[in-house]
């Protein structure tokens, strides 16, 4: 059966036809206003009404970033969308004629769930995927089942405090994991370099065009990946704090295999490696039990679109 | 269906007979000899023979203090009793003549189990036990399913990481929450305020007979509910990292329900009160979600032997 | 003997002709441009000029935020004035036709000398100031003398780091103690608390003009004077760390006296009380040693003019 | 001016006759009893007759592991010996017949003396030692000075505190510094990594006689030096806190050199390469200032006995 998964971001939403197997028969985009909910609203009803025009369509999955709500029916709070307690499914379902399912989903839960079904991690029952963006997001496969929680926001491993008194963090808090292992972390530790080491920073300077506010995560893993070794320390610095903060939910949740996906995992191996030695030291038990595998997200930028049809048809 | 559940201690075991309810209907107990696993093996046939002559039994649940195997059939690592890989479940069955199904199950699922179904976490799907003991165990319950993990040794949650190079633990890391959260560590706390400030110490070396080596957590406890200062201020702060740990987990989870058992949670209100403050100004995302309860456990000694049984059912 | 002492800011300097006794006996002042620093040699010639017309003076102390030569004679690096490896001394005698000593001292030692010398450390040997402003500044006095280090950059107390992994500094570090102790650190705090318990922080938004962004530390102190909750656990927490960093700073250097300025220090007990009862709590060998006593400095905004003032005359 | 140094231990005093050159004409020992402080004060006059004997002696200094009271006069507190508020100087006059005047000093404060005026530290006015033996001790001379403090208890420099709820210490606190840099750190890191990682710990274990409970600091030492990779981390793990803590001391104290003793410094540049990248790492305002150098101590197990009797002369 075909579902349509739809992956909200702030300013745009990116939309595909998507069958049993994962396969993306057809995509569209809209822009949409991240002030404006309705405008989302009636750009996910134009989306449907484009590519059901050429398809079947069973359902249909939005990926929202934001705590969604347990009964998969709206969203309780976004952090860059103007949705408080917003009532997503109705109000979609409204602009649409057909009667098709509807239901809203954490876009991280998406993306890890297609990793779990469709991407890396299709052959195991227990997985953590961990998605180093901007942000740290997380998605939990238990026994083969997303885990949801009681009220819908599991997986907000980002802000697992790591850190006591640590970095503050968007979410109000000091020494969540995301403020160690993100992106903005990764640049903000590039620059605390360009100041304390000027010299050492030099190759990444240069490619942010000179300036330490310019410098984005792209300048670091290019200049790693060049050998840049202050470039190289920051990802396996990076990578330090992803394994040992892994190790602290593994002991929760004993996963068989750890997705690293995200904007940041394009660095490989100069990320992954640190990552699985800090891993292997600070697991808990180590040497009495099995170890998770570490590996690197399979399904790109489209698996919250992928994830979320697919959920939306279970 | 009746089961027999066994509680495995380091230095005798537990065992009795359980009803589809929860009830015991018959108990006995022998005594066994860590070091020596087959001692093991012979007592735990030994009670079944003796239960099962007035009692139609159709399963045994062992709950056992180590890593359990995925297919529950065995340890692969116990801290306190000679168990390397060790082959619990067939090696009982070979000693048991009748067709029993025997399982094995970790001591800190089974009796977080038991609250799930018999008793404070009866009427939700998802819940977190924390059993502040010696150490600090835990159970998670998600969507109405224990959750063992890819090899079965899930809920190790004493393990997670909560203070970078903090206190040592036996595991051989630095800073497991079990270290801030468990009778130990109130042992140590206490004692460390001896040093620092021993006027305010006096209430708790009385009754400890004087002497800081002597301290234990009921030493400090009591005093507590008394109303002695110190003792008050070590619970809270025991009670401020309960709350603080259970609020990482809690990202990770989200739980309706947080169960605190073990003999510390004896202190009641001196350790929750602050656990829930702790708790509710860690949570990420406070505000726009529903906030877990924290209750005390009501199953008592019982609960390890009560859940193994009952899971053995299932 | 009289003395001019300047105090040099990025805007502007106060400059004051001060007696043996720390009285000031006149004053002027001049605004400046931080980038332009011949700017600010030819306002402090300037108010030379001015002064001494009317007195006779020996010495001139200018005081400079930033890492002053241990020759006293200019400025190896400052944060906020175009000062690198600058010859202060120099290029201000060489403005002056009068014989007279110049000698440039960092701010903040200037200001502490001053309570040493006339201030609320009159009576002691061994002190520590203090200074809980934007940042977190000290001076060190021991055995009578000025500590100022081997190259002239001690006391900069500020960047002793109190939490690894801690929070980002200006200064390209970690976990600072200024960025725990000053009032960027109250203000960061107050506006976090903005987020996760936003009913709490009424009051505090309310003096801010209902924004976040607004809140600046006379918001939390003046709320806190009014009682407000959330406002004094804000200044009590700043207290621990004081009081908590003081006790690390005390294991180095034994002071009999630990005097508070800055701007945050107007928050007077509010502040002291819980900074005492921390410091008393982390201080190694408490009951075997007398303890340091804490004080709110009583030179106010002066301190800077009279320190370099007399540090000159010496 | 020749006298007499007295290096005061637990178990025996070891003296010897010192010349103003820091040269030991003649030594001797006694056996003693740490319970029975008078037998102590017998032992120093004993030493003093026999060395007295062939030589003219001005003065007796006094080595002592404690809190000094600041007019050198005796001990305020000793952990491992029975001295308590202890008038040590007065009793041993007690004892002579001969008019020579007699001053405690801190153990650490003499042997960083002596470091200072005869060893690794003759160039320089400012300095830290840092010795890392059993604990971390320490000594600061500043412009030339031995800084005391106002009570005679500064420079207890291995409880500065590096990690917020760090390792217990047995003062009673957690995380000071000597829990991280110290030869027990050292001792327990190795039995830890024995747990962890028992096959990487294989070398070290074989040197211990196959027992985690006997590794002792030189085991590590050995093995580090003939290339064992755990060892050789566990030693730079050790020299990264030297220096991060250095860096914290120097942030206060701007020392032109850190001299590093004790037994640990046997490891040499094992230790002192990771040492200084972590404080050039860790310095703030590096790169605006000249940087400490880190060396090995000159002067052996006699520093105390050579500083004190040094310090009695002055």
């Amino acid at each position: 059966m075909h579902a349509i998964g739809v992956d909200i971001g702030g300013t745009k939403i990116a939309a595909g036809v998507v069958d049993d197997d994962g396969q993306i028969l057809a995509q569209t985009r809209r822009e949409t206003e991240p002030d404006d909910a309705a405008s989302i609203d009636r750009a996910i009803a134009d989306v449907y009404a484009e590519l059901s025009a050429d398809h079947k369509i069973s359902a249909i999955g939005l990926a929202a970033a934001g705590f969604v709500a347990a009964d998969r029916s709206g969203v309780l709070f976004a952090p860059n969308i103007a949705w408080r307690d917003y009532p997503l499914r109705d109000n979609v379902a409204a602009l649409i004629d057909d009667k098709v399912t509807i239901v809203v989903e954490n876009d991280a839960n998406a993306a890890g769930w297609a990793e779990f079904r469709f991407g890396a991690a299709q052959d195991v029952d227990d997985m953590l995927t961990l998605t180093v963006g901007t942000g740290l997001g997380g998605a939990i496969v238990t026994n083969g089942e997303l885990l949801r929680g009681a009220w819908g926001v599991a997986s907000e491993i980002g802000h697992m405090r790591v850190v006591p008194g640590g970095h503050y963090c968007g979410c109000g808090h000091e020494g969540c994991w995301e403020q160690y292992t993100s992106g903005s972390a990764l640049v903000r530790d590039a620059q605390a370099a360009a100041i304390t080491a000027p010299e050492r920073a030099a190759r990444i300077l240069e490619l942010a065009g000179g300036s330490a506010e310019k410098i984005a995560g792209p300048h670091v893993t290019k200049a790693a990946v060049e050998g840049d070794p202050l470039a190289v320390e920051l990802l396996a610095e990076l990578g330090r704090w992803l394994g040992e903060g892994a190790a602290s939910a593994t002991a929760l949740l004993d996963p068989a295999l750890i997705v690293v996906g995200g904007g940041v995992a394009a660095a490989g191996d100069l990320l992954l490696v640190p990552a699985r030695k800090a891993f292997s030291e600070q697991l808990s038990g180590r040497g009495h039990r099995p170890e998770a595998t570490f590996v690197v997200a399979a399904m790109g930028n489209d698996a919250g679109m992928v994830g979320a049809a697919d959920l939306a048809r279970l």
